[in-house]
């Protein structure tokens, strides 16, 4: 095994969020699926944007949200997602490295623009994602760095990349790399209209390549197009030795080796913006499995960071993680 | 007198915020001056971005500010001020148009990128803000609609405009306008570094042109070279007919015709960004001033919308200023 230089490396799209406020009619005059991620065209972003009500401009992108967090925790972090050379590319290279996250891979010289995440908060908190994926799904297997997925405790691996094949054939050798050095493989479901789009090459790469995977209900009940949650949960107990599922205000269920935990969800005064919650669930799990913490606890620091992103507009922490880990007794430790 | 169209009519820097949180270690590494406005030039802007926390990128700029907080309380603004043609100045567009203001200026085609604030917020919530001017200054007097400043009742400059001499010539250009049209001029002197470096031309701009003056206590007290706020206040009493002048969480007051009045700052539970507190003051004394509303009730706006904007991050409001100024009894009107 080579030498650990990283906790986490995370692979993903590389997407800036443009967050605005909506109500309910707009998401149905402009045909948005409630909750859901679309996918859209450049000429519909354009469109959409043009509708839309005055928006903040932060990093987002799934993975690269997870990866924000477990550096706010004080673990060592790396990223792969490829941004255009434009002026959302620069804001999105900025805000990673700002936060901590190593992160090198080259932009896209020659193609789409970095990119958008239209993302539409109703009044109830949720929000409605309207995606146009630009250059983040032009990387290679060249932008897959292989000395920094061989030197990283565990690789993470954002389902939203397999909707665009260049992209996934980044994202398996990625795992194989992690596979060929010993390395854990944690895979992200990502969005149920995802899993529906390619149930068969995630239940492969579930059952043959990932050691951690994070889902939520709806995800995983689409992935093994079960019955109801029970169902799907005997499902993956049978194939993945930890899974994650949350639940959104009831919590999570984690399973390891076929046991099952519960953890609770975190108490918050008042849930402003639901953008992240998974992601930064995934944030405090996976930072407490690299340094060693037991399932509960790092199911907890899951809790903890979900709670915190979804107290406040955007997907990435507006505090130290790791002293708000401490607040609750939980040092990270090396 | 042309048919009015507009309430009001903003000209001012075109200006995207960058809003991050700093300690005050930062600053003096940084060499910022806590609680002013400092020019910077590209280089530096790049430089200072590279070092500072991930951001939220929010469309800014004072009078900008200023116009969507009326767009907010229901009244009809315009504005005039230059972006590039790049993806910053497409969001600058975006945001004003979408917050409902009238904004058609056309980009510039050829010349340096749509300006940016780096704002640094520290635990006090003061902002430090370093501007590069980029496109916003390279506005002419073509860019100035006499049109539509001849319809609008009250034509509101920006004091930022003073620090390039082409938007100086653009701003008395239409201040020009707006008297040739018998409407009401006003004008804000920004910050007191921009009144340091251009105080005569304040000086003799107030006397000849401006209806309603706004600044802060510093400002004025710069701008007169007085010993104190009382020295200073007399001198404006002196040379406008309507000056407002904001002090913090001790209100405002407020001048008409040598009269004083003073205006108490409304409560906030927690003051979390006082980027904007002058430009949301400004837009509810004009709001009030331009529906003929008496000075005080003016005054309540201004200080009702500094309240909301000095209670979250970004200097744009969260909520409908004229459905929050209605829980306080007062109906705008038409």
């Amino acid at each position: 095994m080579s030498q650990t230089v990283y906790d986490v490396i995370g692979v993903g799209n590389a997407i800036v969020d443009v967050i605005a406020s909506c109500d309910d009619a707009f998401l149905k005059a402009q045909k948005i699926e409630k909750g859901a991620m679309t996918l859209i065209d450049e000429t519909r972003a354009s469109e959409l944007y043009g509708a839309m009500a005055p928006g903040k401009e932060v990093s987002g992108g799934s993975a690269a949200n997870t990866l924000a967090g477990i550096a706010s925790f004080g673990a060592r972090g790396a990223y792969i997602g490829k941004v255009a050379g434009d002026e959302l590319g620069g804001i999105f290279r900025h805000d990673l490295n700002a936060a901590g996250v190593d992160y090198t891979t080259a932009p896209l010289t020659d193609g789409p623009l970095t990119a958008r995440c239209l993302i539409n908060v109703t009044p109830d908190a949720q929000r409605s994602m309207s995606t146009f994926l630009g250059a983040s799904v032009f990387f290679s297997g060249d932008d897959i760095d292989a000395d920094k997925i061989a030197s990283a405790r565990i690789t993470y691996l954002e389902g939203y990349l397999f909707d665009r094949d260049e992209a996934k054939e980044a994202f398996v050798k990625a795992a194989e790399i992690a596979k060929a050095a010993n390395r854990l493989t944690s895979l992200t479901l990502s969005d149920s209209f995802c899993v529906d789009r390619h149930r068969a090459a995630f239940r492969q790469l579930v059952r043959n390549h990932i050691d951690i995977l994070f889902a939520n209900e709806a995800e995983l009940v689409s992935l093994y197009e079960a019955d109801g949650f029970d169902e799907a949960l005997d499902a993956v107990k049978a194939e993945t030795r930890i899974a994650a599922i949350t639940r959104s205000e009831k919590g999570a269920v984690l399973i390891d080796r076929g046991e099952t935990l519960s953890i609770p969800a975190e108490p918050v005064s008042k849930v402003i913006d639901t953008t992240g919650a998974g992601d930064l669930f995934a944030a405090g799990m996976l930072t407490g499995l690299a340094r060693g913490h037991d399932l509960e606890t790092s199911g907890r620091l899951g809790a903890i960071a979900a709670a915190e992103i979804i107290s406040h507009i955007g997907a990435r922490p507006n505090v130290s993680l790791k002293l708000l880990a401490e607040t609750y007794g939980i040092e990270i430790g090396d």
